[in-house]
């Protein structure tokens, strides 16, 4: 077999980039739990028609073969395909398990999904997500809008101390931007976000352009959108801004009321629990048309042009079973793109790639069993420990700790030396090179070499 | 959207079972990262000609096509599919990463797999495997054979005290039966393993046909490979016994007697470190034909026919490029096979399905940023806290807390209250209904209820 080469969309880590990776996963999981978050998973496939219920993403799933099947088999309607995201999966997990389930259900889940989609910076065949949702059964209140880009700012904050840049989390509220198109007159609202949502793409006048070509908009009607779109803030200064946008161009609709009174607690709300994270930025469109209020992107500060690395927003209609509906508000990270950007742009580094705080030297062969003696009393204190793999120089053995930045090299004493001084245990920290008489029941490394640690490249 | 029926094979738990594999996750992760075992992940989907190098899991593969890729392509060679175990993918990652990994080489894996196989009781389309795997370059050492069902061991051990079944590890030796059968004159050897594979199934006498029809084994020859597959024990003492079956045929090779110094190093090694847990027996024979050395399969005792829990061996050549071969011993535990028992047979048990283990009440929702800073106050000190989802009288809050078993629910103060007893925080335990005044900056629940727990189902 040739030396195999990687498949482009499906990254995959040497051991220290997968150090950073389950940290960003231990915090993420940490952070939701201590917000009461459940966690779950669901089977990676789905029936192909539930997959496909959202017709843009159609070109993007990959759909499951048995390599035994019949090509031609009809059963087209039975087919499975890979989940490629985490929100239609969790949408049937609660139809399925809604007898199960207590509502207002917070769950969280970390899993990978694919896309069959073009591999570019960031942009991956399969990748992790994590996401938390609550999902009400019938109604859900307002204030989990508020809640969960809190609890996404808190989850991405916890990682500022290994090197992740500040974030931004931008909202909007749909409800605003429609009630403000309807209330100029525009009544196509979904071809405005879509003119709208290309507004960082094409620039304003070719927004306009297509408003008018696409959406029936006026050229006063179109200003007036771009208006809006215009509008951002850190503060509730913001609700007064598209205030003004609106009785400038006579604006007024219950929706529009509606949406800045809940824009406005929001950012009311950020400002005070997560200061300088959250802003209103009034073009945010997001394209998935089930959002139904606020709507969120989060962009990590200086690499704008990786794209959001976490969003979301409010559904009123995703999941429903004909007798019930549930509505619900999320946010999902995207784990392998921030993954990706914290190895390769350098942010991060693992302070070693191995669990192991010590190696633990054998003298020969015979000798083993007193060196695994020495790793099981470590063990049982905690310390991650293993072995040498064989009794050679302990030159040798020491560059083998060395390699993998095993910080401690452990020496078994010989009971029966006639040289006082090798009768105990000694344990040597190869980077000091100091050397000291330990005892296997009592010594502890330093917390910081206990396990390996994330931290800032620089540091 | 009716509500949807599960898909058969592709097991999915509720929020309680889900605590319950993600315990036995944690802890075997932890046993692993203890044992130095790195981990690593590796893509979901390897190229299809990798998947079929093994002819005979070839059915179970299930291939990747994209929605709009056009079904007669005639790019068959570039077809991917989802690995089916992590044994194929860690030798693919080892020879494509080689230059940057140390060696030997100790990772622990723990993913998903997929099988496009009838699913039975304990069988799955879809199912996790937690691997572990030392790999050498060119070389690795015999103790490795040793250490590694020991780890298996301690890590199974580990979930004793949740409820787990005693495990009881089988073990033989590949050298031992090779050099036997060769040693009485048999050269299939592949053939008789085949054989002797299905003896739990079909019995001894109807092995002897096969092996005379299809190892072109003599009767004698026939009878010879039986009596040593019905050698067993727990000590060396079953070496004496191999021994004794081999004078007694006339078989001697010098695979045999390597193949028996290795067998009783590792019983030996066993009774020592893990009494009870390891037993030689000579019958096992382990299908997949690239095990060189010892081989292992793992019973639930008491839960035999489940079958093998956590099965694996020593492979000389599952991965190799030409110039360097890299020689290898693992297991691989069926986790969902193991939780999927654990919770059907009703084994264990999480003492809650929520992380939660303080609803914070809301006394009525212009209040709720009281209620949200007792939680700030309460997770800052490590404790999962949610706030309740609306302001309903208190007894309804209660009631929502007890339904999620969230033991605690927080009632915060009211410094404008004019009843003096209404102005401190109080805190109540709802199992017993005591009700204290607590401070959210100090208030820690017992231990016990901090997080959710996995128990003995009877505990």
């Amino acid at each position: 077999m040739a030396r195999p080469t990687p498949l482009s969309g499906f990254p995959e880590w040497l051991p220290e980039g997968r150090v950073v990776e389950q940290h960003v996963l231990d915090v993420l999981r940490r952070t939701f739990e201590l917000h009461g978050f459940v966690g779950i998973e669901t089977r990676a496939v789905e029936p192909l028609d539930q997959l496909l219920r959202k017709g843009e993403t159609s070109k993007e799933v990959y759909v499951l073969s048995r390599l035994q099947e019949d090509p031609e088999s009809p059963d087209r309607g039975g087919r499975l395909g890979l989940h490629f995201d985490l929100t239609v999966p969790f949408a049937r997990y609660v139809l399925e398990h809604a007898g199960h389930l207590a509502f207002p259900f917070r769950r969280y889940q970390i899993q990978k999904v694919w896309r069959g989609e073009r591999p570019q910076d960031g942009r991956f065949r399969e990748f992790v997500q994590a996401d938390i949702d609550v999902v009400g059964a019938g109604e859900l209140p307002y204030h989990y809008e508020v809640e969960l880009p809190l609890v996404m700012a808190e989850a991405l904050g916890a990682l500022r101390d290994v090197g992740l840049p500040p974030v931004r989390i931008l909202v909007n509220n749909r409800k605003v931007a429609e009630g403000f198109y309807r209330g100029i007159g525009l009544t196509d609202v979904e071809a405005v976000l879509r003119s709208i949502d290309k507004l960082d793409k094409v620039g304003g006048p070719a927004v306009a352009e297509l408003l008018v070509a696409e959406a029936g908009a006026s050229a006063d009607q179109a200003q007036a959108c771009l208006e809006l779109a215009a509008v951002a803030g850190d503060d509730e200064s913001v609700v007064d801004a598209v205030r003004a946008v609106a009785d400038r161009h006579g604006a007024t609709h219950p929706l529009l009321d509606e949406g800045l009174a809940e824009l406005g607690a929001l950012v009311r709300a950020a400002a005070v629990r997560a200061p300088g994270v959250v802003r209103a930025e009034l073009k945010i469109a997001r394209g998935l048309d089930y959002y139904t209020g606020s709507v969120y992107e989060t962009l990590l500060v200086g690499h704008e042009q990786l794209g959001s690395i976490c969003s979301g927003g409010r559904y009123d209609t995703l999941a429903s079973d004909g007798s019930s509906t549930y509505p619900g508000v999320g946010l999902s990270i995207g784990v392998s793109r921030l993954v990706s950007r914290l190895l390769g742009a350098g942010l991060v580094r693992a302070t070693r790639a191995v669990p192991s705080a010590v190696l633990v030297a054998v003298a020969n062969e015979d000798d083993r069993g007193r060196s695994q003696d020495v790793a099981i009393a470590l063990r049982a204190r905690g310390i991650p420990v293993e072995v040498a793999p064989s009794a050679a120089k302990f030159g040798k053995q020491i560059r083998h700790a060395d390699r993998r930045g095993i910080p401690f090299v452990w020496f078994p004493g010989d009971p029966a030396a006639e040289d006082p001084a090798r009768v105990a245990d000694q344990v040597k920290d190869i980077r000091s090179g100091e050397q000291v008489p330990a005892d296997a029941a009592t010594w502890q490394p330093p917390a910081e070499d206990l396990w390996p640690r994330v931290v800032p490249a620089e540091g």
